[in-house]
Formats: structure tokens, C-alpha cells, sequence
């Protein structure tokens, strides 16, 4: 089955050894992951988890950057949230692992709400609408714990006066040939979409810009975002500053299952968000988690549970930090002494313990909002 | 012969009358002149003289903008200026037909510095240069003598913070078809240069938005800006805004004839800048000005000059003011009575008066240009 992916649209059958070949980017090897191990080690850290299983899968010039800080260069992180509605599961996976590259690197990371390509991509979404969204996701996303002395927040539209004379710079050297191959766009498409990929480019050199020296770069992203940065890291150098580095993950498949709708959507119903409480969490996965289990408790114990396609299952891969755990949970489930309700149990309570962490941060942050939104005002 | 009209190239034979078909555009009739004379009037203003030479020769619904005026209602004026080098005679014609609509309204304008156009759409321009002409262009302009209380200046990379978030709400109505048919854009057009027409729209409706109230816009400009404010008045009152009013001007043409290079164009040696002291004025007219005169005096004392092709002449009709001296020089000029140097020599003391007076009143405006460049940060 084939499959098509921009930024804006993910449907069909994800072969990422395909994506790999098709977007040109790089498989993260042992000897990467090795390199990342023992600068991780450095800060007391595990190799994360995403990592080890392969969801953070592929990258762009990793190994520059590596170099980079390992020469004791300052470095810096980027990554963005569309803020066309609440936080959920989906979102969650990049932004836990941004988290980590902070530990990892101790980096100031630049966190981009682009609430103009939410309203310009969206037809039946007004920019209120996206504004409403924004404030609520920069809590939800600062409450996985970023270090608020070292996360500017962007906002498109309330930092465009910085944003867009960058922009130009980067849209002068951008036809509408490369934005048509790189997106898919005709002659239908507005010509605020046509210019968005100039602004997303913009906090890839923001901070050298600000600091008046080349600073290396490093954007962790869902794959879905490479067009984006493919065309970034061709202008960038032109313009004097480096190619960011990136780093790509797979997506959360969604609870209906891995051949269904592959990347969770804000727009599906059993979508879960950071938002739900526990009792809305339990119902949807009870209710709506694909099981690999057999039909009957009797079948199960007898042939035992197919973990590659339950969503339990897999979602532990993404959220369960303990391989020894996961390995046992695998193991018992394809052995059928772990029944799917019981499978069931174990994902709803680490995602109920990890919402509700972030749900106790996210108040506390919450009288810190307008500090935090204006986190990047106080950086020139 | 053909011609080729866009904001950004002017070629051929400008036949206004096809123009105005071309482009949908009303001329302004007698009874219109009679309505804006009544007006005038009242201000203790004659009817300009480019209204009653038919040098602003074209508008779109000025009765609308009458009316409303002549309700009482608050209205106001938008004007650009593209700042890709140092103002010229040609760019003087509609700001100073702009500065008798503001005396004439008693109205708020909106001077908008297209430093981004500028930029994006000269290959060899750096935002840089753009940004070292602007504020010589904002004091040249201003020194036109425009009421400093009621002159807003917007830049267009200054103000984006404020033009970027409005930009957005027009760019999502315009398609890539409409900004090809409308300016002749390609598939080699820059994503920045799709984008511009957007923030050209915006000073149209951002009094309203500013001000949180509908206020109808007149918008004064050489006509080959009009592409761009067909594509706005499509889309403001999808916005909930007033399609703006517009009125426009003939290209004043080039010294070297009207058959040459019909509009005065920066990258031209011959040009008369605003800058250019007496003796360059002198020099320049007297070396290209393309003359109607016959080859020797006595040949031009019994044959006559032909003001029609005389550009000198035609000069003298955009900005001689008074149309009994106007007439003489014509019948004088025709009859062979008055030489081709001496029709030099009225047109070169009239423009080295003027710009004597526009020099002064810039070297005056110099220590204020902080406040002039803060003019629109008051507004809101």
C-alpha cells in the first residue's frame, strides 16, 4: 500500500525503511546510538528508551552535531507544536524526547507555536480560534517539564515582528516549484501556506541571529516535518548559517489500530489528550484499544496474544521506560498468561500517571504563563 | 503597440484608454470633478491641477468615498512608497497629489515603506540597502509637507509584529491562480514575492482594525499599483471591511521622450532625484530633455515647437499649477515665440523651486525622523 505524507496530511501504510529512502534521510546505526549512550552517560542518563526501540528511527547529520558539542560549542534545540487543538498522545512522543535532548545537552531549546499555519492550513479554524489553542498548549507542553530559564517560546503571529524580516530572507531563495514538490501545493493553495515553510525555518538560525555567531542546531521532529527542514537545511547555508541537524521519529499509531488511521489526529474522537482525566483515559482505551488477545479467555491462555499488532502493546513501547518490564509484559502476553484486559490495565495506568504529572505541573505553571510566553522577549 | 503593466514593470505604449479597460477602472468624468471641486472648495482648495488635466485620470468608487465623506464620517488615505533607492520626480507626482487629499479630507494617512517588496523582488537588493534608503525616502516623503499629526509611516519589516497576523487573514483568501493572473508570477517566483500583495493590503483596512470601527479607505496611486488593490478589494469585505476607493495617476515620463522608457524609472542616469542640486537639475534637463522644437531657431521661430512631444512641455503640465501661464507657454511654444531653451529653462526653475522648498523643509524634519519612524507605535 502506498502511502502519502506532508505535514499536513499522513495516510497509508507508513514503511519507514521506504521513508528512509524516499525523504533521503539517515538510519540512526549502533555506532550513533553508542556515541549518544556515552555522551548521555555524562549527564547521569540512560540512552532514552525511543531511542533503544528504534521510534526515534532516522536523522539528519546527528554526528556533526555530536562533534559540535563535543568540542564544547554552544548548541541549541528546536521544535514546534501546531496549535489547532488540545495536546494529545501523538504530540507527547517528540516533546518527551526533546525533554531528554535538554537534559542531555543542557541546551536553550526554542519551542515554535505556529498558530498561522494552524489557521492558514485549516480552512474552518479562525485565528481566534488557533489563539485560544495556543496559551493552553504552551502550559501543556512546558508542564513535561522543560527548563523554563532555557525554553523560549514562539508564537508566530505575537513574534512575527521578529519573524517575518528573517522569513524574507529565507523566501527570496524558494520558489513556488520547490514549496509544489516539497508539499504537494497547486494552484488552489493560499499564498500564506505558500510562504509558511519560511517561517518554520526561521528559528533554525533565530538564536544565531540574536547571538550574532553561528550556533549549531539540532530539531527533533515527527517525520512528517522533514519536507520542511529538507528545504530549510538547502537554503540556511546560503544565507551563512548551518544546516540544523534532526532527529525523526515514527508515529503513535492511533488506539483503532496500526493498519487504521497511522498518525493519532486531533480531529478523531478516541484521540487521548493531555486534558482527560482518569476515567476518560481507562473508558477509551477499554473501549477503543485495537487488541492483539484472542477472541475468548480460554483461546488466549491457549495461543496467547500477538503484541506486534495491540495497542497496549505498542503504546508501552513509546511510554514504558523499563525494557526489563516491557520484555515481561511482551512475553506473558504472547504466552497468553497476560489477558488483553489486563494489558489494558497496565498502558491506562502509565498514562494516567504520566497525564496527571503533567497535570500537577501544568497548574502550578499556570499563574507563570505570561512569563513564560514571554520567555523569548527578554533574549534581545 | 503592446505594453506590459505590473507593480513591477512598465514597458511599452501606455494607451490609458485601453488601461482603463484592461483593468476595469473608471474614468473620472466631469460630474465627478464637479463633486471633488465642491468639496475642495469648502477647504478653501481649487480643483489640483492634475484633476483638471487628466493626469489622475482613473479611480474606482470615489463616489462611495464622497459620500461617505460628505456624511461626516471619518475616512482616511493609504499610500505606498517602494523604497529600492532615492525618490525621484516620478514618485513625486502621486505623494504630492496625496498631500492636497489630505488637506482637502483633513484625513489620517497611512504611508506604507515596502521595504520587503523592495528586497524580494530585486535580485541584487540586501535587506540592508533596502533598509539605508528607507529612511531617507520617510524624510524626503515626509518633507512633501504632510501633516506630521496625521501622517501614520509603516514599515513593513518594523511594523510586521503588527502587519504579519493581518497579512495572514488576507493571504488565506488569495489563491497562487489569482496572484499569477493578477501579476504574471510563475512557477520560478519567489514564496516571498507570492506572499507581498497580502501585506500591501493591509494598511487598507488596519485603521479599522486598529480602531475597531469600518472607515472607509481612498487609496492614491500610479496606476500600475492598481493589480494589487483589485486582489485587495476582492478580499477585504470578505474580511467584514470596506472595499478601499482608489484613484490614479498617468506615469510622468521619462526626460528622454514618451516613446522611450515611459516611466521614470531609479536605475536610470537621466532621472531627477529629489537630491540633485540646481545645477544637476539644470545640467540633466538640458542634456536629455527630448524636445518638441524644430533644429535651428530660425526653423523654430517660423515653424513652432510641438509641446505635444515636448518634455519640457509635458512636464510643465504635471506640476505647473497655474493654467493661464500654462496655456501661454503652450500657444508661445507652438507659435515658435518661446525656444526650446527657454522652455528648459521654466521647467528647470520650477522643479529646482520645488525641490528647494522639499529640501529645506527635509533638513527640518531631520532631527524629528525617531519620531516620524514612531509615528503608527502611538496609534495603538
Amino acid at each position: 500500500m502506498d502511502y502519502n505524507l506532508t505535514p499536513w496530511e499522513a495516510k497509508g501504510n507508513f514503511d519507514y525503511e521506504r521513508i528512509i529512502k524516499d525523504f533521503g534521510i539517515s538510519r540512526i546505526d549502533a555506532k550513533l546510538l553508542n556515541r549518544i549512550e556515552v555522551a548521555a552517560k555524562k549527564k547521569g542518563l540512560p540512552l532514552h528508551h525511543m531511542l533503544r526501540r528504534g521510534i526515534f528511527f532516522a536523522h539528519r547529520d546527528i554526528g556533526w552535531f555530536l562533534d559540535e558539542f563535543g568540542k564544547g560549542n554552544d548548541v541549541f534545540l528546536y521544535t514546534g507544536r501546531g496549535p489547532s487543538g488540545k495536546v494529545h498522545l501523538g504530540h507527547l512522543v517528540p516533546l518527551l524526547f526533546t525533554k531528554y535532548l535538554q537534559d542531555l545537552f543542557g541546551a536553550e531549546l526554542y519551542l515554535q507555536f505556529t498558530d498561522d499555519e494552524k489557521f492558514l492550513f485549516k480552512k474552518e479554524l479562525s485565528l481566534e480560534d488557533v489563539r485560544k489553542y495556543t496559551e493552553d498548549n504552551i502550559l501543556d507542553t512546558m508542564a513535561i517539564g522543560f527548563d523554563l530559564k532555557k525554553t523560549k517560546i514562539i508564537i508566530d503571529t505575537k513574534h512575527a515582528g521578529l519573524l517575518y524580516p528573517e522569513a524574507i530572507r529565507v523566501a527570496k531563495k524558494i520558489t513556488f516549484s520547490t514549496v509544489k514538490a516539497s508539499f504537494g501545493f497547486d494552484n488552489e493553495t493560499n499564498i500564506g501556506s505558500i510562504f509558511f515553510t519560511a517561517m518554520q525555518a526561521v528559528p533554525a538560525f533565530l538564536p544565531s541571529v540574536l547571538k550574532k555567531r553561528n550556533i549549531p542546531c539540532l530539531i527533533p521532529h515527527a517525520v512528517d516535518q522533514d519536507p520542511h527542514f529538507r528545504v530549510t537545511r538547502d537554503i540556511l547555508p546560503k544565507l551563512g548559517y548551518y544546516k540544523p541537524a534532526s532527529i525523526q521519529c515514527m508515529f503513535l499509531p492511533s488506539l483503532l489500530g496500526v493498519e487504521s488511521e497511522s498518525k493519532m489526529s486531533s480531529s478523531i474522537d478516541n484521540g487521548i489528550y493531555l486534558s482527560d482525566d482518569e476515567k476518560a483515559v481507562r473508558k477509551k482505551i477499554n473501549k477503543y484499544a485495537f487488541s492483539g488477545g484472542q477472541a475468548t479467555v480460554d483461546e488466549h491462555r491457549k495461543k496467547g496474544g500477538n503484541p506486534e499488532v495491540d495497542i497496549p502493546y505498542i503504546w508501552l513501547t513509546f511510554f514504558e521506560e523499563d525494557d526489563n518490564k516491557l520484555k515481561k509484559i511482551h512475553d506473558d502476553y504472547k504466552s497468553g498468561k497476560l489477558l488483553s484486559g489486563e494489558i489494558k490495565k497496565i498502558i491506562a495506568d502509565k498514562l494516567v500517571f504520566i497525564l496527571n504529572e503533567i497535570k500537577e505541573r501544568k497548574e502550578k505553571l499556570r499563574h507563570k504563563l505570561k512569563e513564560i510566553m514571554g520567555s523569548l522577549d527578554k533574549s534581545f
